[in-house]
């Protein structure tokens, strides 16, 4: 067995389900997915029931995560059309400010371009604010980035027209960063037929020639994140399904499996997953360190995963490179299958509020 | 009877429905209500049937246009997902280039970014590109038009975000210029319980507070244009009611009266009824004059109208200011409630193809 050495793996966004749907997911559950995953620090987005979008919704979600939480973590805040001003003077406690820009699973929307502008106005610098901006929405958020003259962050890009913007726009000197997740990378539109109702996810799988202009476009790729968006599979089958994929016990060994393809380096997997996302999000340095074997052959099944969440679309998906140990401030906290951490171990990685 | 001399005023946003849809309005019809409306020079768009979108189209419609207007005219091309290039070359023969970024009357789409920015990039900087871009859509095509250093027109604009965002474009230097239809300055959401499916229209009605920024934007405002799109009263009243209001006959009442209530100068109509429109779309000279009455007072009833179109928003509006006589090239073209001037009357303002 060849074991490799990666520093702990960093996911810019998680959504923890924590208050409020813990049937889906919990604090515990998506910890101990992310440590499996190799993901030592995770950072939960605040579309949770209810949403974080101030200082008593904050406190709560943080205390939420303070007993549950068994990896590092931070937790981002959530525009709305009214919390602009006061949300900005919540920063330091936050990973950063999320804007909903699109319509997606939750509640936070912004009503109009005024509420965009005000948001982006009033956030500081750092940490980052990051959107949820397709299409044309993105296009109009790197305008106001640019007329600003503040650093923007882009989640989950999925399509080839989006890319080839970020890359424009960073061409021109805005301080842009953007992540893609692994479902976007390895699935698209032709994935639905087999997945059918549970391959709703925001952005949705794209056309393949956006799949593979995401490929093609790397290098304008700051970071892999997994937009872990658990729901039961009872919810994903039934009339009305809730967008999302479970994602972080799938994205290092897809990831891996594509450094053994050779259409990506290890430098840049570990640039993407864990260098990059700690420099842009600011993130203290971790002594973190995942043992992967990344010859390792093996075929994906939820019922292996750690995640509450009892399905994957990558169901019976052969990968190459598996988690064997992950160790955190010199404590082993997964070997193996077993999740060693407890609830409560990890840090806050942001100022408490005291 | 006091007797105010105006130029020929600019519509410079018409839909004919000619070819293709002529029962609800054709060349000869619009051009009438223009002619009653005061209106001596049409830009008429392309979402007819078919759609003007290449030489062959642009040609019938040229040809459906020759033969029925009674007033000078250019017609736009419509931008598709595949005739950026192809339609550049044939700028010279157009009122200018339309690109449909929302969704809204007709088939004329733009699929994604890409396509948005090869009609930015491949259309001259003269005549106009015009957007119908609403929201998201608008920030979006002004972060196109400034990297790309090209002027732009917009549309219709209805919403106070909307107006404001075009005031900070103009602002940063970008060779932005925009039209407003006087529906979304004398109507908003509120008309809708008298309307009912008949006030479907695109941009919406919008919120008495977005009407309200219009008019307190009025610098920002380049033009007044209609938007003139008749859809016969059956079609309003079924079960789904095509976007779209007639306006050429009320344009200018409706204007007179703001001009007597204070709310806008005579000055800055004829301005935005003329002399903006035809600097912005390069339109020759014209000695063509309107003859108002601009004290009268009169009720508007679609019954006593010249459109083909058999009602209208405004119906029983008490308006102060009545069109009485309109004189093109020295001819008396509308006296007095006739129509005079003959189908096949109007000039072509732009380059023929020979």
């Amino acid at each position: 067995m060849t074991t490799l050495r990666l520093p702990g793996l960093v996911d810019v966004h998680v959504h923890t389900r924590d208050p409020g749907q813990t049937h889906k997911e919990t604090w515990a559950s998506a910890t101990a997915a992310a440590l499996a995953g190799g993901f030592t620090t995770v950072l939960a987005m605040p579309n949770t029931r209810p949403a974080v979008t101030d200082a008593t919704t904050l406190a709560t979600a943080l205390e939420a995560a303070r007993t549950g939480a068994r990896c590092d973590y931070a937790l981002y805040l959530g525009g709305t059309a009214t919390n602009g001003t006061a949300a900005a003077a919540l920063a330091p406690r936050t990973a950063g400010m999320k804007l909903y820009l699109n319509h997606t699973f939750g509640d936070l929307r912004l009503p109009d371009l005024d509420t965009w502008w005000a948001h982006l106005a009033a956030w500081p610098a750092a940490p980052p604010l990051v959107v949820h901006a397709e299409g044309p929405a993105l296009a109009a958020v790197l305008l106001m980035a640019e007329w600003l003259d503040r650093p923007i962050h882009i989640c989950h890009v999925s399509r080839a027209d989006e890319i080839r913007l970020i890359a424009r726009a960073r061409h021109r000197g805005i301080a842009v960063t953007c992540e893609v997740a692994p479902h976007h990378l390895f699935l698209d539109e032709t994935a639905l037929a087999r997945l059918g109702r549970r391959g709703e996810v925001r952005p949705v799988l794209a056309d393949p020639s956006d799949r593979a202009a995401l490929w093609e476009h790397l290098d304008v790729i700051d970071c892999f994140a997994t937009d872990h968006a658990p729901h039961t599979s009872a919810e994903k089958d039934g009339d009305d399904p809730p967008p999302g994929f479970p994602g972080l016990e799938t994205a290092l060994p897809l990831l891996l499996t594509a450094v053994h393809d050779g259409s990506l380096t290890l430098e840049g997997l570990v640039g993407r997953l864990s260098t990059n996302p700690r420099r842009i999000f600011g993130l203290p340095k971790s002594d973190a360190v995942v043992e992967v074997d990344p010859d390792e052959e093996w075929t994906i099944a939820a019922a292996d995963l750690q995640t509450a969440c009892d399905w994957t679309p990558f169901e019976g998906r052969v990968v190459r490179g598996r988690v064997h140990r992950v160790e955190v401030r010199g404590t082993t906290v997964y070997a193996d299958g077993k999740v060693l951490a407890m609830t409560g171990s990890g840090n806050h990685l942001r100022e408490d509020h005291t």
